[in-house]
């Protein structure tokens, strides 16, 4: 089959590998059609974040091609939303809900693991994995909310979840990439009244009005910080979401944060350094991480078939697989949100 | 009166301090019957923290002197807890329920307000932030534990109350000092089934078992938490609360903090470092800080008169007014737990 290599920092190419196989009877072979390219494979180009060389790519939907003898929920032809990790559905931290820690589980595109932007993928433990998308026919709009729910969606609803949203909120999104966008869908989804979006890119802050953001911010550092206590009675707002996982994006959204507030965090860490202090002295709390991306598909899926969430619309660049260089390079060079690789055709 | 002062580093004698007197239509004054010295009064002994000159002391129990024309709860005679912070009970924070980061409130014995450890306290916002102890002709045992009730109880149970202890949980409680011990009262009382309390210190051991610790632990560094990783089955436990304030104790905590868990933390950070990559690739949060005592005096003070908890049992040294400076130093010695002051008689 052909899929994207990694060859290190800098280097994405479409090459050949073997077709994948089912190697356990609990395993599926999946025909990938849509796939993408997320915040996270961008610092492994960069060369900041490792990754094996081979296969890379996390987020996709596709057809089952194959299953396993064990496998009892999946059919050939059936349409899958993959979570950006496998898991087993049973382990301690399954059973917890915890799926994105699955003491067996991993994520796709690394280690081994076929990724996301190729052909097809084996997955591992499909019944527990793979959420099967009911219906048919639908819209090259719902699939590309459906290739939300892969990662960013999820994603960005782990960090509204973390923080505690609850109806009424006031509530502030720190990053205006794609999971900062699904984050504002997340947090108007969770009943917030109010959601501040911080944002310089004019494309963004109309997807976050889109979203539900009802206030834009420009500011950044110090200036942030005034402005969003001035909005908030020099209270804070009731949720701050990090979605982005630097110093700077982890110390404004503790300066934003309320007393007795939490702060929803799902960046990669960089640089990052959690302000003791505010937490102590304010008692901000921190709670995010990995998204348990399989816990939520399912509820996630029934809005994106009912329309009442798009998440889709966070992708404004796409190309095939041949253009796969150029869907990191668009988002390196930020002429992308997020990019769409169409992998194959069909749903 | 008589009050102890605070002259800089190491420095604790007894003085003369104007008698307090009503200054607004909602104070109070109090007579002074028992007083201690906190953990956190050690830091500034040790000139590790800043502290005004002049009055100290931020815990204490004691009779209502007298009342403002505005006070409407409480009457002279009144036995009285007063959380270490005084809070208006009406502002935003306090009511969210964030009684110890009142908008307009602080602490006692610190910036001008007269401390717990003298034998007259002007407390602000009285109805607000006094808790009347209901009864008389209580034991001094019943006395002491009301004492512990103005900090290091609540304490102790805010860090449980912030890892969101379950009944059946395994907790560990990192931490040996006086509120590391309530909070194992605390963690009991949540309905932890197995309490993991890291102490060195036979004294202290004995006394966690007392309280309800179902297993001590010596170790420190890498061998506790491969320890405690062992006990779990490899999952660490469900809460871990942080009842120290170092980096070591915070890393401690998290590296035996379950996928999923919340680090419960308590202690003024001193070299606290948040491993954020736990934080983010474990979900492991953080909540906790100043103990929003004032909100939860009443619903332990109600386990304290019925007799179900014995927080008191953390005084193990006890002195009069005078001996207030062997109180700092048989604390910074380790001779002692927690020190009680004897101000003046009667309940």
């Amino acid at each position: 089959m052909r899929a994207t290599l990694f060859g290190g920092p800098g280097d994405i190419t479409v090459g050949e590998r073997p077709d994948p196989r089912l190697e356990t009877p609990t395993d599926a072979v999946v025909r990938v059609t849509l796939g993408c390219v997320c915040g996270s494979d961008l610092w492994y180009y960069r060369g900041v974040n490792p990754h094996a060389l081979g296969p890379i790519g996390h987020e996709f939907i596709g057809v089952v091609e194959q299953v396993g003898a064990d496998v009892t929920t999946l059919r050939p032809g059936d349409l899958v939303v993959a979570p950006f990790t496998y898991c087993d559905g049973t382990c301690a931290n399954c059973a917890a809900g915890w799926t994105g820690n699955c003491l067996h589980g991993g994520s796709f595109g690394n280690h081994g693991i076929d990724g996301g932007q190729g052909e097809f993928v084996r997955v591992p433990y499909a019944d527990a994995t793979l959420v099967k998308v009911p219906g048919g026919g639908h819209s090259d709009t719902t699939l590309k909310s459906l290739l939300a729910l892969s990662d960013v969606m999820c994603t960005g609803h782990h960090a509204a979840v973390s923080a505690g949203i609850e109806p009424g909120a006031t509530v502030a999104v720190v990053g205006d990439g794609a999971v900062g966008l699904c984050a504002v869908i997340a947090a108007k989804r969770l009943g917030a009244d109010r959601i501040i979006a911080l944002s310089r890119n004019p494309t963004r802050q109309a997807l976050a009005r889109e979203f539900g953001a009802t206030d834009i911010v420009i500011e950044r550092g110090d200036d942030v910080t005034k402005l969003i206590m001035d909005m908030t009675g020099g209270l804070g707002v009731d949720a701050a979401l990090e979605c982005v996982g630097t110093g700077q994006s982890m110390a404004t959204a503790f300066s934003i944060a309320r007393v007795g507030s939490i702060v929803g965090a799902i960046g990669v860490p960089h640089d990052s350094v959690v302000p003791i202090d505010t937490v102590i002295f304010r008692n901000v709390g921190l709670r995010g991480g990995v998204a348990p991306a399989r816990r939520y598909i399912p509820e996630l899926l029934d809005d994106v078939l009912a329309g009442r969430v798009n998440p889709g619309l966070v992708f404004d660049y796409e190309t095939d697989l041949d253009g796969i260089a150029d869907a990191y390079t668009a988002m390196i060079e930020r002429r992308a949100t997020k990019s769409l690789v169409r992998i194959s055709a069909g749903q």
